[in-house]
């Protein structure tokens, strides 16, 4: 078994089984959210890293969405569940997903989940080459303009796919968006950490369209706590040959060193990378 | 039966069936394109309106998201199939939807069409009130950026049932995006047409990010054919109120009349209308 799917209200059931009807607004319009997080099956047990706060985010994302709150104790209960029944050991990907439902009868929201075993991210974890990519908005463009669904983790991801695509055929691992006005901004499913100053930093979410990453804020919590100084800017490609170091983060692959950047070697200390993706818990 | 599904392959189903398994890439992802058209189902017969055009965006949408191409033939089949098996008087939507398909079974795209009775749309056809919003985007961001999926009808649509959702809370029935440089781009689900100085004119596709409207070129065709003068260009909001007039154009509802932007009167000839309405099959 390679993946598990279970439907809020029902349950697991089989992963083939079909789900949606022809008219659920996920499927015509992209018009739901999702979530997804670490999960790990070892000899001490299973474990989803950040759990909570992956929920926060996608009651979050379902709010600026104007859904209905999701039931939090029903997911809850449904993962407890999910987790039960999966047994494959190693990491995996545990993604929460909620669309408004079937258009025409009005049936209610499609909520459910999936695990699926992780591909193995262990070359990832001691370096990527990353290109910079124009994500065509300027780093202010969602002041005010909440209908850009900024910071909303949306199942509308075709041009973050893109421009996995247009890295494929770069021969890179990575993308980087940049602003208009040639901020780095986050990757297509990665946020950003540098670090500069002896600090680290993170992008600044509000009002540039940037999603809250559960893990760079597990991250930062974890520094702070340990006495590094940690606060948030936007930066430029240029600034980084100079920094002490850049990485991609996603909940599932960890903390991913970029080595190199559009061509141009970057900073990297192994011992800070073990720092951090151990404050993430990888 | 308000609602007909019909499956690549398959045939027409119910209209509930469950048809998307949940790692299906068109569901986790908006990964995929759509196309719609109307049906008229009168004394005459049924008919689709600009069908042909419709099946050739269908085709440059998969392309530019490097899907196989459609075969042509055998939507041209299925389509015939469910128009013969439905039988519901007026108007109605005809939809084809094609995704990349489940992610981890790799079993190939998943495609299927849909016939929805149309809503009722004459009052929009006599006027519509419209607000702009800004969609983030310089009226250039898509040169050079194919990852940005400009002009391609792809399933992650999320922003625009958003922007719906802002008009509807501000009491207007329609929303016209702005670029960032502030040009009106298109509607939600719409196209723009301006009249003025005796000419037609239409937004320019290339570069803008603007999806190439079917009922538009269909309509410049038959103006061009007539003697009327058409040409594309940008036109900004307060460029309107010297104009001879401002239409939101949509292959299933028509082609309806701006009489207010941002609570701005714009100028209306209805006479003008009803040409460019007929123009379109109207």
């Amino acid at each position: 078994m390679e993946q598990l799917v279970a439907v809020l209200g029902r349950g697991v059931v089989a992963a083939d089984t079909p789900l949606l009807i022809a008219d659920d607004l996920g499927f015509t319009r992209g018009d739901g959210c999702f979530d997804a997080a670490r999960l790990v099956v070892g000899a001490e047990g299973k474990r989803v890293d950040h759990l909570e706060r992956h929920l926060a985010r996608f009651a979050r994302s379902s709010a600026l969405l104007e859904l209905p709150a999701p039931d939090l104790d029903a997911w809850r209960a449904l993962i407890a569940e999910a987790l039960a029944a999966w047994e494959v050991p190693g990491e995996a990907v545990l993604k929460l997903l909620r669309t408004r439902g079937p258009e025409r009868s009005g049936a209610g929201l499609t909520e459910l989940l999936t695990i699926t075993a992780a591909s193995d991210a262990s070359a990832a974890r001691r370096g990527v080459r990353a290109i910079t990519l124009n994500r065509g908005y300027a780093s202010d463009a969602f002041v005010d303009a909440p209908w850009l669904l900024g910071g909303v983790k949306t199942l509308s991801y075709a041009v973050n796919v893109a421009a996995k695509r247009e890295a494929s055929r770069r021969g890179v691992d990575e993308v980087i968006f940049v602003s208009s006005d040639g901020f780095l901004l986050e990757g297509p499913t990665t946020g950003l950490l540098v670090a500069a100053d002896d600090q680290l930093w993170a992008t600044p979410t509000e009002g540039t369209g940037i999603l809250p990453s559960v893990t760079i804020d597990a991250i930062l919590d974890e520094a702070a706590a340990g006495g590094v100084g940690v606060s948030r800017a936007l930066f430029r490609a240029e600034d980084l040959p100079t920094s002490q170091g850049l990485w991609v983060v996603s909940a599932v692959r960890g903390v991913l060193p970029v080595l190199e950047l559009d061509g141009v070697a970057l900073p990297h200390d192994p011992a800070v990378t073990a720092r951090l993706a151990a404050a993430a818990g990888f």
